[in-house]
Parts: structure tokens; C-alpha cells; sequence
């Protein structure tokens, strides 16, 4: 299961693709821990540049991403994580995905309304 | 069109993602000239990191990407480019995707055929 940490830090850029819509929802970074804990328990985990701490996604808000596959590419400095997300968003925002915003005309605009309220899943 | 590139020395995680069948191709990066220059000729740039250079995609195999679509996340650090792929595969070993392996039983395993012969297209 070696993949190449060398090149980012300790860290491969992951990506969070939906199993069932191929939507892409989010890119996070693994550290070797992330990657490990991910495989062990099934649940995407993420290692925090902010916060620089292991983080399992839908820890706070309970938005869990369930792994279905996990894949890597060429050069093994990337994955690719198809899941089941748990609850209406993958997104801190309240979107769907993190990729709301679309390129138009140079500027970027918001393409679909809110999954759900923030304020009412961080704040508790 | 303001992208953070603040948090990855430059650069921006980049997914690449086929317009039409929504498979991940891809993940580069992006400096802040990769990303201008995908935006105004319409085909994917990246910054290689190996090379310190800017680089066209497809600049050698022909196999280029025409951007469909641009997304960008909430942190803005990171976007997703869908494409129109040109050419059998987008992957420099010959595959359509580079994330042609993925996790089988702690090991990591091929799941596709070459979709061209590599040597053909590079040792031109």
C-alpha cells in the first residue's frame, strides 16, 4: 500500500468522488496516518495543513464519508476515494461539494443553492 | 478569478475529470501562470514540480485536454477542470486514467488494460 509522501510534505492530495453521481466533492490531504486510519475504520480521514491534526471528516457535523474504493495513480502521490456521503453535504458551507463555484465570463459564480444550514450543524 | 495559491507554495491541487463520463483522469497542480494560461487558450496547463516548469498538457503525446468546465472549492484552494480528453488515454503509462490501481486486499492492483502503448507515443 505504499504510496509516495516525499513530494507534498508527508502528504497526497486525495480526492472525494461521490460512488454512485461521480460528483467530485472534495480534495483534502492525507498523511500516512489519514491514509492508514481511512483503510482501517472505512471513513475518510484527512490530515489538517490549518490545524496540523489527523481529522475525520464528519467528526463535528456528523457528515462521515463511507469508503467504497480507494485508488491511486501513476505516480502514487495522489488517491482517489469513491464514498457513500453520510447527510445532505459534504461541504462546511452547506453545499452538496465543496465545488460550488463555476467559472463564468472571469469570475466565479455560485451554481446551486445551499444542501443545508451551517450555522445549524457547527455552532452546536 | 482569484484562486489561493498561498497554501501550497503556488500551487493548486487540480482535478481533472472527463466531462462526459465524469471519470477522474488526473490530479495536477497549478501555479498561478498554469491556471491563467488553461484559462485563455482553453487547454489544461500545469506547473510540474519534478520539472520546475510550466507544462502544457499533451504538449508531447498530442494527447491534450479541452476544458469544458472550471470549478473552484469553498477555500479556493483547490479546482476541479472537466474535459474533452484527446487521444486513447490521458495517463502517461498508457492508461485512460492514471488511477488505473486500486486497493484490493491491503495491495494495490491493476484494474484496466492499457488503453495505448506508451512507448509509441513518448520515445518519438
Amino acid at each position: 500500500m505504499d504510496l509516495d509522501f516525499t513530494k507534498l510534505d508527508g502528504l497526497v492530495a486525495t480526492v472525494i468522488q461521490d460512488a454512485t453521481t461521480n460528483r467530485v466533492l472534495m480534495v483534502g490531504f492525507m498523511n500516512a496516518e489519514a491514509f492508514r486510519k481511512t483503510v482501517e475504520t472505512g471513513f475518510a480521514h484527512f490530515y489538517s495543513r490549518s490545524r496540523n491534526k489527523l481529522w475525520l471528516k464528519g467528526e463535528t457535523s456528523g457528515h462521515r464519508l463511507v469508503v467504497k474504493e480507494i485508488s491511486t495513480d501513476c505516480d502514487r502521490d495522489a488517491v482517489l476515494v469513491k464514498v457513500d456521503a453520510i447527510g445532505p453535504g459534504v461541504c462546511h458551507e452547506g453545499y452538496q461539494s465543496c465545488f460550488f463555484r463555476r467559472l463564468d465570463n472571469g469570475a466565479w459564480a455560485i451554481t446551486e443553492p445551499r444542501a443545508y444550514d451551517p450555522n445549524e450543524v457547527y455552532s452546536k
